[in-house]
């Protein structure tokens, strides 16, 4: 177990006003006890006490006897799990982890009408908000193997390729860079389909005059990196460079406005007004940024309504976009970390 | 919408004492409505009343709209997506489906203290677990794919290979078969790694003398398959051998038991008990199977504590193993589909 981080989970907690917390997410726990683990439908829930105790409900076959010094239950298949951690928990209030399968929470709340589960996520996820030099580290090296990829990606391009041919490229990449996988499916849009801002790659093959979004991260040493590069393929219109001119300006501006102390809404602003500006504002549809570490998407969001303030050592992307149904998108996507007195672009 | 399936759940609703449930599991909004949405970790939510009045809400970005003649609420990022859904809900119980993030009912318990959120899945999983026609026969379609593709790993097999490499061809023939992707990350494990039963495949190599244990599956048109095969390379001890006829017979003796009106929990017995016999009992650590279609894992198990009873169009898996640590380990598996007077296997 990492004490450090046990420590700043429970002065989190202290100032939440819990004093028992349910960590579920695979990443928080590996945050906090060096296991990951992927439970898909089975429980695996983190006990933590405000007193220093720490209890690993797990699932035995997950194996992780041995894989860590937190105290373990195990359980099988065919016992009631949720009665198993029911019996354990203290009565009052209980942190709940946001994304734990509200059917654990329902039937704990059941077995247990005396403990009260509220929203819970937070003791960790500030603490995990904040990396230390490690995992600056890792995310660095992340990001650069990401580049790398993105770069070779970019050089593949020519008249007729596939989007998933693209796709496929960038994850055989990643694998030889050493990652353990791709952070997401890596989203290629060409023309029109640059528009949809979750389009799923698929056999759509590049023309000359396409917008083209590559959208990619990798995995390195569970740390994630993400990135947008917009390319233009051929001849370009008017539109497509003013547009690409606007969101790059838009990517500047969110990443001119990081330093410590600001509210991550005017971080937002500060893109979005570029955008807005130039009357392209009603196409900007999303946040201009998301928090990223263990998990590609992690507190906090940087948008219009985040009264999160900057603090050095939080990892966050600046990622404009202005999308025209139709016709195409265009997406600048980079990572920032929060130094002592501005900040520092990972890509 | 689909009318006949959403008067099946209303029914159901009424067996269970729901007159309100949040549909959230993509699967189940898919089954409902005919469009299938990755929320991520933004929120999805079809509400169903007892009246026949259904409501999806959608964020924006998810592009829903026009795709389903379900009345649809859209939200977008700077919303608060769950005061827009605490607005609308009945007030009274409210069934909430399993595996919807824990934070959006907490949330919402907190907006609506009139409201009382109880664990609501069953209505559309009992709808869900007896298959039509149509649904039987892409499951064949689909298990049929999935046999040739597992046909075809199988004959790759060759000295030096690894787990991965086998991976990815199965991957790579699962696309030139149409299928819009794996259901569930292939598991090739090689030797000692069979006998954990959720091994990550890796850089392992074959070599002579392995247990070879292939679990794949495949999604075609939305309906996973799943099976698995274990093959001996080279030369076989009188261990490997042994324990393999055990679990092929585990294996016969759960599909022979599988015919309507049976308990879950006696086909689980069925398959469990030849292990037992036989003297393997602890090293058959996991249920015997599992309900699969629209998701690869789907209600109900077929597990030793079961009650469920099984009637014709239901559809799991039949997957007994034995799992040797340090050693090797043996599954077959199969998926069963239930008739009128007895069961057809889809593998």
């Amino acid at each position: 177990m990492n004490i450090p981080r046990i420590q700043k989970v429970i002065d989190n907690m202290h100032a939440h006003g819990l004093n028992q917390i349910l960590v579920s997410a695979p990443a928080s726990v590996f945050y906090l006890t060096g296991v990951w683990c992927e439970p898909f439908e089975r429980m695996l829930a983190l006990h933590v006490r405000d007193d220093g105790a720490l209890t690993l409900y797990a699932n035995k076959m997950f194996a992780l006897q041995g894989l860590t010094d937190v105290p373990m239950v195990e359980y099988e298949d065919t016992d009631d799990c949720v009665a198993v951690l029911a019996a354990d928990v203290q009565p009052g209030r209980l942190g709940i982890d946001k994304t734990w399968p509200s059917h654990f929470t329902l039937r704990l709340m059941e077995r247990r009408p005396d403990v009260r589960p509220v929203l819970g996520s937070a003791p960790v996820d500030d603490a995990r908000m904040i990396k230390d030099a490690e995992e600056i580290e890792l995310m660095r090296v992340s990001s650069r193997k990401n580049a790398l990829d993105c770069a070779r990606i970019g050089e593949a391009l020519r008249e007729g390729v596939t989007e998933k041919e693209i796709q496929a490229l960038y994850n055989q990449i990643a694998e030889e860079l050493g990652a353990s996988g791709p952070s997401f499916t890596p989203l290629i849009c060409f023309g029109p389909n640059g528009a949809e801002p979750h389009h799923d790659s698929d056999g759509t093959r590049l023309k000359p005059g396409d917008t083209v979004i590559m959208d990619v991260g990798l995995i390195w040493k569970h740390y994630c990196s993400d990135m947008t590069r917009t390319v233009q393929f051929g001849a370009v219109s008017d539109e497509q460079k003013r547009v690409y001119d606007i969101v790059a300006a838009a990517n500047r501006a969110g990443i001119a406005a990081c330093r410590p102390g600001v509210k991550m809404k005017d971080i937002d602003r500060a893109a979005r007004r570029v955008i807005e500006d130039a009357g392209y504002g009603p196409y900007f549809t999303h946040r201009t940024g998301h928090g990223i570490g263990l998990d590609e998407h992690e507190f906090p969001d940087c948008s219009a309504v985040s009264e999160v303030v900057t603090r050095p050592g939080m990892i966050f992307s600046i990622e404009p976009g202005i999308y025209l149904p139709g016709k195409f998108g265009v997406r600048v996507e980079d990572l920032v970390v929060i130094t002592e007195d501005g900040c520092e672009p990972l890509t």
